[in-house]
């Protein structure tokens, strides 16, 4: 069975949402930031990079965002997650999560995060004050270029969808006004909507 | 064929190994950063990111490193570049590239284009300070958990391999001694001996 370790309000929500549609068996546990358990020894064998989320199959470890939903999405392909047999149209879902993950993600941990890039107080300061302006490129970029509608790539769910909702949901953290990308908002609004969402959210706030 | 924009010293290297790695039939245009070509509208057209490596096919434009090199190794199967049959090993070779893409190559961007998370030229300084740290933290990573020998996967050469080498190149720039990572750099002395990535610098320097 998969084991899922995951911290409440962090990106691991989107491999968590994909394992709810791909009907997986699997566990979660919760990693507390809180006190720093992504950092002790425990955690560090499982991700030496100490941070979520990872993910405990029985071939083995895995870790890094797109490469967790590629899997659950070849692993489980009854649930048609993603276009397997089209390697054009995987790479388009490739494409779209590594932009999430090396970009969009980026740009926004410089709020919280900004100690991994640099040391002096003010200019982590100056980096929060350029976190609206950065990752709303990005969602602008999304908006008028990436987000087919109503789903990421068009009328087929795919692993983007749980990934774009959950680094959407961190807009109004970053100081953006959701109303300026109705596209990201209401597919937001429709992720919600979803029972596998719902549950996955409420498993992490319980 | 496909085409391969590109410009000189970039992660594009490693999507040009990949091409001459699978034998593809490609062509290369070469995207001069200094004349910001990359922010013209006749490249914006491409790619409305601005930035390299874009990759056209038959079938559309693809962008991102850790796609296209997954693309690259679906479409060429023959080239073996990647465990095609094993979700969990193909997940493992994902894993390091989008490791590459979201942390080593991020990293490394704070002592070069810093102005994408700040805008106050002394915490611009402050980044690039922090650069031969937080980079060679990546490599002391990569040294002591990832790069299994001689490949990064082991017995078999992957897309990581190209991927790998393109970012070591930069160690030196980003203020990092390669002796520190015996294991890194003799990867980078056993790749720069193929003859496929001879051929890709020679043009790319060219």
């Amino acid at each position: 069975m998969i084991k899922l370790y995951y911290a409440a309000h962090t990106c691991a929500l989107a491999s968590h949402i994909a394992l709810e549609e791909a009907a997986a068996e699997y566990a979660t546990v919760r990693i507390s930031f809180a006190n720093e358990e992504q950092r002790k020894p425990e955690y560090l064998a499982i991700n030496p990079k100490g941070r979520v989320p990872a993910m405990v199959t029985e071939k083995g470890i895995l870790t890094e965002t797109p490469a967790m939903l590629a899997f659950i999405a070849q692993s489980f392909p009854q649930a048609r997650l993603a276009p397997l047999d089209d390697p054009f149209l995987f790479a388009e879902v490739q494409a779209f999560n590594s932009y999430l993950c090396s970009t969009v993600h980026v740009a926004h941990a410089h709020r919280m995060r900004g100690h991994r890039w640099v040391d002096d107080p003010a200019a982590i300061t100056a980096m929060q004050r350029k976190v609206p302006e950065s990752v709303g490129a990005c969602f602008d970029l999304i908006e008028r270029k990436m987000l087919r509608g109503p789903w990421v790539m068009g009328d087929n769910y795919t692993i983007c969808d749980p990934y774009l909702f959950t680094i959407a949901q961190w807009m109004e953290g970053d100081g953006i006004d959701p109303s300026r990308f109705p596209k990201v908002r209401d597919h937001r609004n429709r992720m919600s909507e979803r029972a596998t969402v719902r549950k996955a959210i409420a498993e992490e706030l319980a």
